[in-house]
């Protein structure tokens, strides 16, 4: 029987208090399937003196994370405290370079500084794992770091933020505004106080930044990549899509272009017979398209103590059976440079919905900009006109999709029907990903 | 750089020629994510001369895959020949006995021989992996044997065999009988010329004993299994969930209960709004309920050259890094027994399609017979009457919903509907699995 693995955890939340009471209640299983026990042999936290409801009387409390993190006691250690600064990054640093393995979920840790942390781990030979931080209990750090080894990915992109997939489910299902929307999160706790980290989609941009590097190479870096959040989205544009065989979600996308790794975070029209489109509520989903075979689609809890925990506790299974992998699936040295590739350029289709000015003309003026810019139309939807109040012509809403065509084009087409003034207001623009 | 792993490879049919098309055209990143390279060295198949598109010159030609399996110069030996006896079992066990690593697709050799080939690979220390062999490239084996290794988990189901799915999805959407349906996947290849194996759910079977055994640690064991196919489903049973809110899917569930771990194959009502639910077509999908965390759903390919290929692949890159895990998760010491449970003891709800005979008393007497086994209603739909030959009255078609009671009581009950003689012909019965 090989040694127990001796574990030193900082940050006792909801996560870690769930990784406590998941290694003791599962305590035979991980035995059986480690070869090995797990013990958690001390513990940090901010306050010792709060009732957690977990036994913590058989592990050293020890007062500083980096002290835990360096502790010559510990074989693993697991920081749970969050934060990509202070205490977080200083202990993870401080267990590598003392030789221990290490387990996060911390993704803004490993946005900012994975690729430093990933070359201390390499170097001593140890494992940085960080299942947890990316999409909850859904195995796609794994999937795409070892299950995937040998294919050609094309495109990964998910919905990585339950937060905003709960606020699109309820606006497209009770046609509920943003702003009522937000406000039942917040109630419900789906929302923070501050939403804007979630709604503004750079929690999404953290984490696809981790699933990037593994899935493409490329170094983890979050300032590569596109960002637009879900604030701009309407109820109109939800009854819109689904009239026109569409959901729309945030998502996350990875993909290779001719011109490098293209990063983007944006709302998206996603066909409504797609695995991504099915997915609601706080539910996470990664699909994975990977070169001469069909989409593999990865759907679960994104966020949670347990469904967090339990990420956290099967890195630390891997780590006590011995398994090894460089943290972003190959050495630092082989990962290429994440450049932040201009949206002009991006290629795809779009969603368009305009107010037009109801006079004689617009419909050709517009059919003509897009002409301009070599915009094919897959379909043009003219929506019912409001009540015309006192005798005056109230805008036409219409909806257009276009086929593949630049995102330069796009902005240069609308700019022109603007500076025309035929339509009212500014333009929404929606892209499409196809599946 | 450590040395290159050296691969025998045998069976050259469409997965084999698809791994030797992989580990050469992904050659580079194989090596940066595995920290050497894979070489496959020699291989074997029935016929040497066949042009199988791919270049083979490279590698040596074993005449007898045997001989290959323990060819010192091979570190590991990839058996893609299929059939669960003679060359297939003997090549492994070869290879396995000389102390080689192996990875295989073949879902029947691991269903009938896996644990005594576990053994011998726990005993020589080398890894037996087979993640091809079932549902294809879903890395499903990885997830249960690692990803989820620190989770209790309650029941794992899924839609294991393309054939069957593709076969319901067409019955559903174009109104197909099963005959026409069968004979239209024949024409396309998705069926075979004999497709019993498929429809009557041996195939499903085959792969469920092997996540069964990864799930909860019970031995591969199929004959453990109770197994129904799809043949009596009609049109009307699909109508009829549509209505419902379900749909109709072949699944093969394991679940733990109070009397042990219950493996059944059958044909199931899933509520539309699960994940299970929106696989249409050939693929595949598997959902993981696990203790206190929403249920994980892997969704992708199940079959086809290339998906198998790329499981295949992930497996030889898990050796060339020095991962091993235990073939089903535990030592073969740790597995405890596969015990079939009688399946009236089953308990769920159940879709109960009937003919009643259109006379005074016949809703009361079924009423009542359901009443004295204890079968509380979900709903009850009584279907509109055909049309009426020469003023006879045709029996009407009866839909009920039960909600959760046992099989047993639901046999007994529909017994004594027969004896009583208002009901024509057989009644149809569905299981319900609910998410």
């Amino acid at each position: 029987m090989v040694a127990p693995l001796k574990v030193g955890l900082a940050g006792l939340g909801t996560v870690g208090t769930s990784v406590v009471r998941l290694i003791e209640s599962e305590r035979a299983q991980l035995t059986a399937r480690c070869g090995r026990a797990i013990h958690i042999v001390a513990v940090n936290a901010r306050s010792r003196k709060k009732d957690r409801g977990v036994d913590l009387s058989r592990m050293r409390w020890v007062s500083d994370p980096v002290e835990l993190a360096a502790d010559p006691d510990i074989d693993v250690f697991v920081e749970l405290m969050g934060g990509a600064e202070g205490a977080a990054r200083n202990a993870v640093t401080a267990a590598l370079s003392a030789g221990k393995s290490v387990v996060t979920a911390n993704k803004a840790l490993l946005a900012k500084h994975g690729i430093a942390l990933a070359e201390i781990a390499e170097k001593q030979k140890v494992a940085l794992n960080f299942e947890a931080s990316a999409a909850g209990a859904i195995p796609i750090v794994k999937t795409l770091r070892e299950g995937l080894a040998g294919n050609s990915i094309a495109r990964v992109y998910g919905i990585l933020n339950g937060t905003c997939n709960y606020m699109l489910t309820r606006m497209e299902r009770e046609k509920l505004s943003f702003e009522e929307c937000l406000k039942e999160a917040q109630r419900l706790g789906y929302a923070e106080a501050d939403p804007s980290f979630d709604i503004e989609g750079h929690d999404t941009a953290q984490k696809l930044s981790i699933l990037a590097s593994l899935t493409f190479g490329v170094r983890v870096d979050p300032s590569a990549i596109y960002v637009e959040g879900i604030t701009s989205i309407t109820t109109a544009d939800l009854e819109a899509a689904d009239e026109l065989g569409y959901r729309i979600k945030l998502l996350g996308v990875a993909v290779k272009t001719d011109k490098g790794i293209e990063q983007r975070v944006h709302p998206t029209m996603v066909p409504k017979d797609s695995a991504i489109a099915q997915v609601m509520g706080v539910t996470n989903a990664v699909t994975i398209d990977a070169e001469g075979i069909a989409p593999i689609t990865l759907v679960g809890p994104g966020a949670g103590g347990m469904a967090t925990a339990s990420a956290v506790v099967s890195d630390i299974a891997d780590i006590a059976r011995g398994a090894r992998t460089a943290p972003f699936g190959r050495p630092v040295s082989k990962l290429t440079s994440s450049r932040k590739l201009p949206m002009q350029r991006h290629e795809g289709g779009y969603y368009i919905r305009l107010l037009a000015v109801d006079k004689p003309g617009t419909a050709a003026t517009i059919a003509t900009r897009l002409a301009e810019h070599s915009i094919s139309m897959e379909s043009i939807v003219q929506r019912h006109r409001g009540p015309v109040p006192e005798g005056r012509r109230a805008p036409v809403p219409v909806i257009l999709i276009t086929y593949a065509t630049t995102e330069d084009a796009v902005r240069k087409a609308l700019a022109a029907v603007k500076r025309d003034r035929v339509i009212s207001g500014e333009p929404q623009l929606i892209r499409i990903e196809k599946n």
